[in-house]
């Protein structure tokens, strides 16, 4: 099968818009799939999402501010609910029916503001990921972060269905020896949403990380488990419990706990905002531990973003070109047919639409 | 009406090319209209605009000096006269007909260096804007100021053509009370050229920075008056007179007087030299008056400028997209039906020639 | 004769790819053509050239390393040798055989290193131009350097082909009188492969650098000599022996002899890399001497490159637009003419391999 490395955006999908924390500064321009758009949080504490574009003569809401009404252009004062109706017209008592903006759907849910691209009327929050950590501080105290990748946005989930690149990437941080990462054997399972892998080492030595992080005495059972939920989830837990605890079993007892949600948010087919967070299963008490995880981490990270962008700086001069699969790839070509399934099913959806 | 953003340039017609205080400096490289030109004053004062492109091997004017014959190359040596003829070709003594630039006409008056940038058998002197006030410098001594802006020229009109937009934009320097600028009625006339608007203020109390200026005792007669003259001036006198003048009847009489030039000449479609002036005509033999002026007005259009050039960020997305008017847009409509009329009498003109 | 600016790039022809010294330092990015290409030296010492994207995944090996068997991958690891094979795929026994990138023809010699860009079967080492003098340290001691040129490869030949731009483009180096360069005599003639031009002044007093450099206590037979090699290098001799020694029957003698090269590799049809060398032929016992000439020719070549790149940035606006041929352009006209045949001969080659 041809792996194409630049794919047609699904729309009709939610994807992460924001963490909540970036609201807090005010008013929030992000453009998602090439539409400029106003992230706020209203006079009621509701999120909005506006296209950052005032009807009137075009200027970017960004540039207003909140008020009691609404949100107010900075330019000639025309204010806006958040479904995108124009409220207030300074001079005039009638209000065009005109006078609107789009909004899209936007749901605050687990720590993540989620917003839908497509069709409003598909908008299901029946088919949000399912990431419960974030709600869970005192058993997953976490951290949070945003970069602005300057790749597509699908080069990041083929980064994380393909954990050989551990061994070359990063040999200054976390990679060891390159063999371990390719030898090791994955669980790679289709699912309905996208691909699920999991890589079992049992009666091992847990690693210092690992060690000093839940106190382990002798030799434990870990694994590696990625899950991706197209198009744009992946969800890790990696973790160790001491040997004999059934760990196969039953992962979730006391032990090595490290959970991470990754998220990829298409700016343009050219860049992407990467959301990501790291949540500390093994000393909730400690809000250090929390931080050195994320201090490990975050250096980690930006090796990716680095190779993924120069990556894709080649990619991109002939996205057409053929790319040569390697026995590594299992996992990646799954990633890639499910996200093609979704877009198929999109498009077959908006066919049936127009008969 | 569809009021579209984007208009096609007028070329029949004479723009602000220069301040004659930006020749001191040397040669001066300008792109208006897409079209690289070079201004400089010759050996003999006169100022010249050429196509700044060599005709033997390209290189720019700009790069060269100007010499007693003209304007030499800086590359090989090639020497221009005003007309863009070549006169000196080192090495040779023939200089073959052919061996010449582009000349722009070019008009010194008033303060301005005008240049016209359709055709040279039209540029019409009676066609240039009458703004006398730069050659009067004991009644209306003045500032010039030049600002680069990134966004269509039209822009500029529409802002200086619907004022509402001072309570939402100025709010940090002239804004006050948006609804006083909402309110305000304005006597707006279209004219043979372009669109005229004056509001009066009758038996009020003088605004500080007037009161200051022209030392007002007690109450007075305002206004705010702008002229706006296609394809790419606004003619600007705000003022005030004690009651009891008749300033309606005749403005011309000891008061606060502040008159303002607004010129925009395209250098592209999405940027534009914004050519501003302001005259001191209330304490004109005090100095720092002028200079108090300028210094409060000059933080003021670089708001005007922040708005229009994200404004022009979003409408350039799509021009053809439409936009909602609003009650507001009275005088900014007939500007753009102004420019438009000019612009269809030049096609039609155009056509006329080619018959 | 249409005297165009931009011309098609000869790709059957060898370009300087890098100097040997650049890879001192490791991998080398270089895109040559608008191809992006690493060029690196193995294990072994030999030189490759690899097209900078992994068949794998597209990553660029420039952010891979060297290793034993050849040049890794930074992404997942693969290896390639020198002749663009990959020949290990960590975690698979077998290398299929589309796992490959291409590999351009190399040669390292007289201290360059030169690059094929063309059709590797027509590849002929015969057709290197022959410049000895970097394999002569002890007569010919030298500094080599590159800049980085916005502006088409070409501009760069013309400049070096009509020396009347010292008078005017160097007037705060080397330029002195603009008369006396316009008034020299050139000889030129063309060659099978280009064209040469040499210039004498018999008899004459030699400039201070001269004098200094070559001892000279009297007058002196001077001449400057440039050949251009088609597509893309230029070689230099300038030199003065004393009176009587017949300067024009035998130059090889003891005096001053400054010998340049002076090579244009396209890396865009709007960028190239310069890359000369300055060899010191009149003191060359004393490093200083050659370090004082590198000192005194490099801010002359930053001149150079000012004027062709704002040169560039006028001719690309139209590149079609006809040029005003001067009597100066003798030599210019003939190296235009040598690399359009060059490339003439080219499609005509490739027309019968397609017949």
């Amino acid at each position: 099968m041809a792996v194409t490395t630049i794919e047609p955006f699904v729309r009709n999908a939610w994807y992460v818009a924001a963490w909540p924390e970036e609201l807090e500064k005010g008013l929030l321009a992000r453009t998602i799939m090439n539409e400029p758009i106003v992230l706020y949080r209203d006079a009621n504490g509701k999120v909005g999402a506006l296209e950052d574009r005032c009807c009137h003569r075009g200027a970017p809401l960004t540039h207003g501010k909140v008020v009691q009404e609404g949100l107010q252009c900075g330019y000639h004062g025309l204010i806006y609910d958040t479904n995108g109706e124009c409220v207030v017209i300074p001079g005039q008592k009638n209000v065009p029916r005109e006078a609107r903006v789009k909004s899209y759907p936007i749901v605050e849910r687990q720590g993540f503001i989620w917003i839908w691209m497509g069709d409003a009327a598909l908008a299901d929050t029946a088919k949000l990921v399912d990431f419960p950590i974030h709600d869970m501080p005192e058993k997953f105290p976490h951290r949070k972060a945003m970069f602005h990748m300057k790749c597509n946005y699908m080069l990041m989930i083929d980064n994380l269905m393909d954990l050989t690149h551990l061994g070359y990437v990063h040999t200054k941080t976390i990679g060891g020896n390159p063999a371990t990462h390719v030898a090791a054997d994955m669980d790679i399972t289709p699912t309905p949403t996208g691909v699920h892998f999991i890589r079992w080492m049992l009666d091992c030595i847990p690693p210092p990380t690992y060690q000093k992080g839940a106190n382990f005495k002798g030799r434990v059972d870990r694994w590696q488990e990625f899950e991706y939920v197209a198009p744009a989830s992946v969800l890790q837990w990696s973790g160790a419990l001491d040997i004999g605890k059934g760990a196969q079993a039953n992962r979730d007892q006391d032990g090595f706990h490290l959970r991470l949600y990754h998220g990829a948010t298409p700016e343009t087919e050219n860049t992407f905002f990467y959301f990501w967070s790291t949540a500390n299963g093994y000393r909730q008490d400690d809000p250090q531990a929390t931080e050195d995880m994320y201090n490990e981490i975050y250096p980690t990270f930006l090796e990716d973003k680095e190779i993924m962008e120069v990556q894709h700086a080649r990619v991109i001069l002939n996205p057409e070109r053929a790319l040569v699969p390697i026995r590594a790839d299992g996992a990646l070509t799954l990633a890639r047919r499910a996200l093609r399934r979704m877009y198929d099913d999109e498009q077959a959806q908006l066919g049936q639409a127009a008969e």
